[in-house]
C-alpha cells in the first residue's frame, strides 16, 4: 500500500447489532492505538509517504462521512473537511497536499477526537434507523470502512514509528519495554533454507465474490499453473541478516538486481531500516524504543531490493505470490498480530511439519509484481480507486505483520509497496524452485 | 530495454563459412546505418538513456573483444575502452558513467572505425582459425554478441531521433522523406476493436533450450493457464489517439494509473513523443524529419501509462505477454523492419482473419511487468548481467519495430522498458476478456 | 537573517536590578507572543528557513544556558539540549538538522515552558549573586542574549504566518482584526518620488565601539564618501505595487536582474508572498487572516528581486545601505514596531519635511551586499559565528518592521537575508542620484 | 563573468585602417585558439555554464551580425541563428536553452567557419564603405564586439579545459608541455604575508568616460575612502595551498563562510578543481594534460569560498576591489597572458618593491560584491544587459589571467563570477587591514 489502502468487495457482516458492535470496536481500536501519543505527537509527519497519526483518525471518519453518510443525505460537519481529508480519490474532488498534512495544526487533535464522536453517533444513529433492504444495501461500504480504518491503524503505528525516529531522543511508543519472546530460541528450525515442497499444478487462487469480504484486488478467484516449488519453514532472522552483512552483501553486485544495487549504493545503505551500530552489535529502534535485536528473530524493515539479494544470498528466491497463497491456504490465519502486544516480530516457536509464520510476525514480500488478476475490474465511482489504479511499480506483500489488526488478513490478502520501501514492517521468506 | 540488451542463449549458427559471414553482415549493417551521420551528429548524447552512435559502434566492438577475443589470449587494443566502453556489466569492472558519454570526443569518431575495422580483423582471424571443436564452443557468445550489436543497431536510430529532436533546426536523418505507405488505408480494419477469440486454456510459451538461439529471458519454455480473451487485430491508429485527446484523455484521471496521470500532469504532458502542434493539427517529428501524421498510421512514441490509458479509452486494456505470445506463435515474423526503409510505422494493409502488424511497426506494450520465468537462472558470470538484474520496475514490450533489425524478434522476443519511456518506438495493441 | 541573528558588542544595561528587569521583561514578551498558539501550532515548521515557535522558545533559553550559565559551572539542565537546539554555532559542536526542527513532539511544549522558567531561576540567580566585576564582565554577553531573543520574537511571527499559510483554513494568529490605520490615506505624499535631497560627501557610519549596545556587523564606525542622492519621503505602496502588475511588470524582463527574472518565471510568481487574488483585486493574508489590502498601505512581503524591479518600475533604484544610514542618522527611530498591535505596515501618515516610515512597518531593502565593514573582525569564540560567517550572498535591510520589538533597531542596524526572500516583512523605498 | 561577458563603453580604435586591421586580428586570434580543435572537441559542453567551442564561433559572429550588420540593412545569413547564437539578450528575441548547446552537431564546425567567413568579408566591406561620420557611430560598438570575442576567447580555453577533464582520457589541448617556468623559484618572495602598504584616504577608482575603451560596469570613475591596508606582493602559491590541506583546512569551520563550508562538506571538496592525487602528492591537470605542480607556482581554480577560507588561514582576508584597483592602478599592465604561450600560472620571478604578478596569470577574487558603482546606468537597448543585469550574488575579480589575451585587462577591469566558480583561472592574493 503505498498509496493507503483501498477498494473492497463482500460483506461479512451478520446483523444490525453485529454490524454496530464492529462499527464501534473498530472505531474504538483506533482511539486506543493513538492513546498513548499527546497532541503534538499526533501532529508529526517525516515523510511525504507518512500521515500524522491525527490525520488518520481523521480520514477514517471522512471516508464514513463521505460514502456512508453523505449519500444518505447526511449534510458534512465541516465542508471544508472533504478538501483536507481525501487521500487520493479523483471521484471526490480536489484534496490537500499530502507532503503538507503535517502542517494542519488547525483543525486541532480535540477537534478531530470530537469529528470522530459525531460522526460515531450519525453512523449509529444511522445503522439503527435504515429499514433492512436499506441496511444490506450498506453494509458493503461499511465493511469496507472498516477494513480500510484497520489498514489505518497499523499505517498510524508504522507511520509514527518513522517520525519518533527522526527525533535524536528516539521516544518510545509505548513506556515498557515488552519482553515477551525475547527469550525464544529457533534451535528446531536451523536455517532458512528452502525445505517444504509443494506440488504445483493447476491450482485455484483469489478470493471468490461468493465468500465473506474481500478487497476487490483479491479477486476473481481464478486457476494458474504453478511449478513444483519449495518453502523456507520460518522466515529469515536477524542472524542471517547478519550473515549477510558480514559477508559484504550489500557491496556485491551480483546479488542484486541492478537497480537495488544503485538504489542501496547512492543512499550508502548498509543495514536494514532502524537498525543502529552499537560498538561491533546492532540495536533497532522499534514502538518501544532502542532495544537488543536478538539473532532469532525475523529480520524486518527491509526494501524489497534488500529482499531479493538476501533471498538470493541464501541460495533461494522469493516465493511468487502465487506460491505463497497456495503454500498460506491450508493454515489458520492466527498469528503475532497486533492483539499480542509484541508489536515486534517474534521467534519462531513452534515445530510443526509445514511452514510457520505465514501470518503476523512480517509482512512477507514476494516477487511478484502487483497486478489486476484475470478479469479483474475495478467498482465504478470513488470505490473504483480503492486499488487497481495503483497497480504498477509495486510488489505484493502477504501475511499481515505484528502491526496488523487481527482478522484483517487471510490468505488472498494482497499488500503492495514500491521496492524501495522500509518504513512497513517488511520481511522474508525463501522459496526455490523444487 | 531500459539499461541496453543482453543475455542469450543457444546458436543457431550453420557452420564456419556462415558463422564469418553473418558476423561480417551484422558488423556491417551497423556501419551503413551510421554512415548519414557526421562526426558531430555521432557525438550526441540528449538523455542519459541515450547514447552516442560512436559510443554504440565502440561498445558493439567492445563485447566481442571482451567476450570473445580476449578469453582467447588476444590482448586489448586499447586497455582503457575496457571502462570507457562498458555498458553495465560489474563482472567486467568499473565504467565510464553512463550519463558522460556524449564527452568523449576522444576517442573520434575515425579512431572507433579503425577499432572496429582491427577487431573485425581479428574476429575473422579467430573464426577461421579455431578448430571445429572450439569453433563449437565459442558460437553461442558470437550470435550473442551479434543479437546484442542488432539491439545497439535499433538504439543508435532511437537515439539519434532523439537527439535531433533537441536541436531546434530539426535536422533529419536522411534526407528524402520516403512516402511509402503513406496512401494506404485502413478501410477494412475499422476500430481497434479486440474482436478476435482467442480460447484460452493452459498453453505453453517461451523459448525451448532446443530451439535456435534466444536471449536467456524468453525461456524456460513454460505453461501457462489463459482466459479466453479477445485482440485488436490491428494496432491502435493516430486517428483513435487524436480522438482519445479530443475527449480530454490526458486531462481524465479516471483513464489512468494513479503514477501515470502523475506522471502526464508534472510533465503537461498532452501528446505523443515527438508530436507537434500545426495549428488545428500535428505534425510528428522523425527520421525524415518533420511530417504530415495520418490517421490510419498506428501511433507510437507513447509511454505505458499513455498505452494503458488510451487502452481503458477504447474499451479494452493492454494484453499480456502470455496472451501476446499466444497469438503470435501462428503467425509469421515477418513485418515492417528496418529493411523496409520505411523507418516509421505503416497503416495496416492487409486484410486476414487474425491479427496483422504484430511483428515490426512499433513495439507493443503489454500489461505484465518484466519478471523471470519459472525455472529462469542467469548465466554464470558476466553474461548473466545480460537480462536477469533488470527484472523490476518494468513493462515487457513485443513484435519490434520499423527500426528492428528483420530476423532480430520471434514470437518469445521480450523488450523491456521502464513504463515512462516515450523515446522507443512503442504503441498499442488493444485486448479484453472474453 | 538568513538564518538567524547574531554577534554582539557593548553593553548598555545600566545596573544590576536594571539588568534583571531587562531579563525577565524580554523573556516575558517571547511567552506573551507565543500564548494565543497551540501546543501543535508550536510545532509547525513549513520550510526548512523557518522554525517551530516551540524551537525558537528553547534556543533563545539554550543561548542564556550555553553562554552564561554553562562557562559559570551550572551544569546543563538536559545534556541532549546542547544537540537539539543548538541553531548553527560549529564551536558548541554538532546540532540537529536545520529542517527536523519541525519533528521533536519531544520535548513537548510544555517540557519547553518548564525548561524556560528553570533557566529563568537560574538566570535570575546568577544576576543576583555575581559580585560588581563578575557582573560587570558578564553583562556584554547578556545584552547579546536579550537581543537574539528580540530578534527571535520577531522570527516567532514571521514564521508562523508562512506555517499558518500552507493550511487551506488560513488560521488567523489571533482572533479579532485590528482596524488601526486602515482608515489612514496618504494624500499629502503622493508618489513615491524621491524628492528629498541629501548632500552626500565624506560621512561616517556604523556603530561606535563606545556607545550603546550594537551588533559586531554594525562596526567599526567608519568613512564612506556618498554622492549627492534623493530619497523618497514614504515606502512604496500596495496601490503601486498593483501598478506594476497592471503595467506587466513581473513578465517584463528588461526591469529585472537576470537572476530575478528567472526566479520570477520559474516560480510563476506575479504577486507579492501572501497576496491572494479576489477576483479583480487582492486580498492579504496576515497574522489576523485574510484581509483587503488598502493601497495606501505599504507593499511588504517582496523579494529583493521584485524590490529591485520595482524600483526601476518607478523611475529610481534601491538605496545602498550607506544612503539609508546618512539619511536615518537624524530621525528618531520610533515607528510602527510590534507594540503598536497593529501586526502590519501601515500607511504614512505624518506630513514632515524629511523622509517618514525609516523605522517600523517595514525592512527596507538596500542594494548593498550584507559585506564586512572595514577593519571588521568577528569574536573569538562562538560569538565570533554571530555575523561573520554569513556574509555572502546576502542583502542589507534596514529599519525595522511592525514585527520587530520597539527598542530593538537603531539606525546602524544591519538586518540582511538572501535575495529571494518573501517571508519576512521586506519593502520597498526609492532612491535616485542626485 | 558567470553568464558571458558584456556590455562596454568608449572606443580606442584609430582609424579606418586600424579599425579593419584590429578586427581581422581578433578574429583570427579566435580561429588559432580553436585550430587544436577537432570537430567533434569543438561540440562538447560539459556544464550548463560552459559553452562548445563551436557556439562560441558562432556567438561572437552572431554578435557583429545582430549589432554592426543587421542595423544597417545587412539581411542575416540564416535567420534561425538569430535564435540559436543569442546568448542572454531578451531585446534580441527568444534563444536556444543554454544547457543545450552541446546538442547541436548542426550547424556543423564547418558551416560555422563559412558563417564566420561571410560576417567578416561583410564587415570588412562594411567598415571599408562607411563615410566617416557612420564610421565614428559605429566604432563603439565595434570595439565591444572585439572586447566581447576577447572574452569569449578566454571562455573557449576554460570550457575546453573543462571538457576535457570529464574524458578519462584526459586528453591535452595541446601536444607538448610547455616547460616554460616550471624551474622558476619564489626565493625572494617567501610568504605571501601582506607586507606591503598602501595608504588609503580618499581616491578615485574607475574608468572616466574620456578615456579609452572600458566596459560601462568599470565607470562612473567615483571617489571611495579607503582605510589604510597592506597588500601581498605576490599570488598564493600551491605550496601555501598544500599547507591548508595538511592542517586540514577544508574540514575547520572556522576557517570559512558559513555557506562556503556547506558547500565544500556537501560536495566533499578537499582541494582546488583539476587537482588529482598522485599517491602523497598531487597532479594538476591543464591544457597540456596531467602534470606536475610545483610548489612556487601560484595556485589557481579555487571557489570565491575556497579563496576566503585560505586568505584567513593565512592571517589576511581577501582586498576589496578597490584596494585592489588603488594598488594596480600604478603598475603596467603586463604579465603572463595567453600569448606568453604558458597557458598556465607561473611562479612570481621578478623581486620589485611593489606588488608583482597583478596582471595576468590569475584572475585575484576580492572580497567585494559585483555592484553597480555610483551613478552606474547601463546603456539603452539590448547592450544594457551586457553587465548591469548580473550584478546580484557575484564576487568581483581582478587582473586577468594566462589565458586572457593581452592587452584585454587593464586596472579598472572587472570580472564577475559566483562564489562558487572554479573552473575559471581563479586565485588568491592575501591582503589585511594596516
Amino acid at each position: 500500500m503505498s498509496q493507503e489502502p483501498g477498494g473492497g468487495g463482500f460483506s461479512g457482516l451478520p446483523d444490525r447489532a453485529g454490524a454496530i458492535h464492529r462499527y464501534l470496536a473498530v472505531r474504538a481500536d483506533t482511539e486506543q492505538l493513538a492513546s498513548p501519543l499527546s497532541e503534538e505527537d499526533q501532529l508529526l509527519q517525516s515523510s511525504p509517504l507518512c500521515s500524522p497519526t491525527k490525520w488518520h483518525r481523521a480520514h477514517t471518519t471522512w471516508f464514513f462521512e463521505t460514502f456512508l453518510l453523505e449519500p444518505r443525505g447526511i449534510a458534512p460537519i465541516d465542508p471544508r473537511y472533504r478538501f483536507l481529508f481525501n487521500s487520493y480519490y479523483d471521484a471526490v474532488g480536489p484534496r490537500h497536499a499530502r507532503p503538507k498534512r503535517g502542517l494542519l495544526s488547525r483543525p486541532t487533535a480535540s477537534e478531530v477526537a470530537s469529528y470522530r464522536r459525531t460522526v460515531d453517533g450519525r453512523m449509529v444513529e444511522l445503522l439503527s434507523s435504515l429499514d433492512d433492504v436499506e441496511l444490506g444495501a450498506l453494509l458493503p461500504a461499511l465493511e469496507l470502512g472498516l477494513a480500510h480504518e484497520e489498514q489505518h491503524q497499523e499505517l498510524m503505528l508504522t507511520d509514527i514509528l518513522h517520525a519518533f525516529h527522526e527525533n535524536p531522543l528516539l521516544p518510545a511508543y509505548r513506556a515498557g519495554t515488552s519482553k515477551a519472546g525475547a527469550a525464544a530460541t529457533s534451535a528446531a528450525l536451523d536455517g532458512a533454507t528452502p525445505d517444504h515442497l509443494f506440488a504445483g499444478g493447476l491450482i485455484e487462487i483469489g478470493a471468490s465474490s461468493r465468500g465473506a469480504f474481500a478487497f476487490d484486488n483479491e479477486g476473481p478467484r481464478h486457476k494458474v499453473w504453478l511449478e513444483p516449488f519449495q518453502l523456507a519453514r520460518r522466515l529469515v532472522t536477524v542472524g542471517e541478516m547478519k550473515a549477510f552483512i558480514q559477508a559484504g552483501g550489500y557491496r556485491t553486485p551480483s546479488l542484486w538486481l541492478s537497480e537495488g544495487y544503485e538504489w542501496a549504493t547512492a543512499r550508502q545503505i548498509d543495514a536494514p531500516c532502524y537498525w543502529h551500530h552499537s560498538g561491533p552489535d546492532w540495536l533497532i529502534f522499534g514502538l518501544d524504543g532502542l532495544r537488543e535485536l536478538p539473532d532469532n528473530e525475523p529480520v524486518s524493515h527491509v526494501s524489497y531490493y534488500e529482499a531479493d539479494a538476501v533471498a538470493r544470498f541464501l541460495g533461494g528466491r522469493l516465493p511468487s505470490e502465487q506460491e505463497w497463497e497456495a503454500a498460506a491456504s491450508h493454515v489458520r490465519s492466527a498469528g503475532n498480530f497486533v492483539s499480542s502486544s509484541a508489536l515486534r516480530p517474534l521467534a519462531a516457536r513452534v515445530e510443526t511439519d509445514g511452514p510457520t509464520q505465514m501470518f503476523g510476525d512480517v509482512w512477507e514480500w514476494t516477487r511478484s509484481s502487483y497486478e489486476p488478476y484475470p478479469g479483474y475490474r475495478p467498482a465504478a465511482g470513488a470505490f473504483g480507486e480503492y486499488n487497481g489504479k495503483f497497480m504498477v511499480n509495486q510488489r505484493v506483500l502477504r501475511g499481515g505483520s505484528c502491526f496488523t489488526p487481527d482478522g484483517h488478513v487471510r490468505s488472498t490478502y494482497r499488500n503492495f509497496w514500491h521496492p524501495d520501501t522500509r518504513f512497513q514492517v517488511t520481511g522474508i521468506r525463501v522459496a526455490k524452485d523444487a
